[in-house]
């Protein structure tokens, strides 16, 4: 047994595929609370993977998937855009010992659901392995040199098991989340693409889209210079890598374009209101908003 | 002269009409930094005057336009919604003396400028007397109780005056914003409406949108809960007031219009790029988004 309030280890030998701001925090976080053994690292960019190793993220550097030294690990997590998934995970599956967990970080999930199904028949056991994980955490920033051991303290983290993940694999998934400081739940993969879609797919969305738009004006850059604490935090997000927001608006398509077709559908209303000077209309929507997101709490 | 450093007194009586947050912080201010000497404050509801002179905002509450104690102000600041100017300044100005400057703190301009100069017949020299200001500051709370005296500290005010506005009185303001810590500069009302049409009030009006639109999905208010850092930055300014901006997007209807014009245009193309899987284009407005916001810094 472990000393009182201390995690147990959980993996012997991890391999962390893509080591940037989500990956290196993962390995980060459960180096510093001892929750592994030996990390190994692994990114498309080796020089990626060399910068992780200095920061002390990994304990040895992965150079290709056929490194003998894939061979032991009994954990693996994917911390890399969801459309390379398929491709890197159909390199490493020939090596991996059949027992090994696989989890992942990534932010849309049906996709990924779908993904381990049709790669089954060439992996049989992969349903049972893989367990589906969305750690809401992250940002603006990018790369291993972004990576905190504490990024997920306080955060939730979704998983999205299939009917046919062993729960055995879910609940060492579920501790490991858990240990890293996050309040881990579940759902149906579908319905963590719809809800996310909506509360965090769709405002990256409209924020790259406002800050894209005034760009197109003449003076728009010069406008946002006067931008106050408003415009900041609107914007944040639009500060976000776009290589993984161009994959997750792709992956998670239906879902936000359903919620972004709502949208659409109150701007029209608003502007409406406000060409005919309809001014009930104007401070009702207004204040459903205002009603709902001043009492609205960080979970 | 005044000892080095500390700020001469700039006015001895002010009449401060609107006490809440923008007014009650510049009445708090200028009181805690000596820059004025008696403060008068009036507001719709006699019960909100009350509150501030309780807090200490001001030091003696006006109860109508008629009370002789506003005969006496060498200035005049109008934090009230800017829909309300007009019949408020009808009231006043008759009885205030005619050499008493008066200034706003209103986040519209254009409409402020063409009311004085509308009124400037009934009230020969009122167009000399009042310099149109927009201190860029504020936020979600409102209300006395939400006044802070630094509130303005390290903000920017933006002076729109006409060209009939005398330089004394400009000087004047210029200084008690700067003696309030904030940046002063000057432009033109209808570059000033333009702009922050552009970077304060469109992106309200998304914000406002975006919540009340996700508030129309039977489980939107369940999904909210579930939102992250991005959610909570993005939509914080949907909990702004909903009347003051009612009134802002009226008031600015043609610069706010123009500027959601060209954001809908910008979704529309990203809206076509989702649905034709046209990576290039998407991936392309994105990182045009998030290049200059990455670079971008408050000023």
């Amino acid at each position: 047994m472990s000393a009182p309030g201390k995690p147990p280890r959980l993996f012997n030998r991890v391999l962390a595929i893509g080591v940037g701001l989500i990956g290196g925090s993962i390995c980060l976080g459960a180096k510093q609370r001892g929750l592994v053994g030996h990390v190994l690292g692994y990114s498309r960019r080796l020089e990626t993977t060399h910068e992780a190793l200095r920061l002390g993220l990994i304990d040895e550097c992965v150079v290709s998937p056929g490194d003998s030294t894939v061979r032991q690990v009994d954990a693996v997590v994917l911390s890399i855009p969801v459309r390379q998934y398929k491709q890197v995970l159909t390199q490493f599956l020939p090596v991996l010992p059949a027992n090994c967990v696989i989890f992942d970080a990534g932010s849309t999930k049906a996709d990924v659901v779908d993904m381990i199904a049709e790669l089954e028949p060439q992996f049989p056991g992969l349903i049972a392995r893989f367990v589906p994980a969305h750690p809401i955490a992250g940002g603006e920033t990018h790369g291993p040199a972004a990576a905190l051991p504490d990024l997920f303290v306080g955060k939730n983290c979704v998983l999205t098991p299939l009917a046919g993940t062993s729960a055995v694999n879910l609940d060492r998934v579920a501790a490991f989340w858990k240990a890293l400081g996050a309040t881990v739940n579940q759902m149906q993969a579908l319905d963590h693409d719809e809800m996310f879609g909506t509360v965090s797919h769709l405002p990256h969305l409209l924020a790259f889209a406002y800050v894209a738009s005034v760009l197109d004006h003449p003076k728009g850059g010069r406008f946002m210079q006067e931008g106050g604490a408003g415009y900041r935090d609107f914007s944040r997000i639009a500060a976000s890598s776009p290589e993984m927001w161009a994959d997750i608006f792709q992956n998670n398509s239906k879902a936000l374009l359903a919620a972004l077709g709502q949208f659409e559908h109150t701007i029209s209303r608003l502007r409406q209101a406000i060409e005919q000077d309809d001014r009930k209309t104007l401070e009702q929507v207004l204040a459903t908003a205002a009603d709902y997101r001043s009492a609205w709490k960080p979970r």
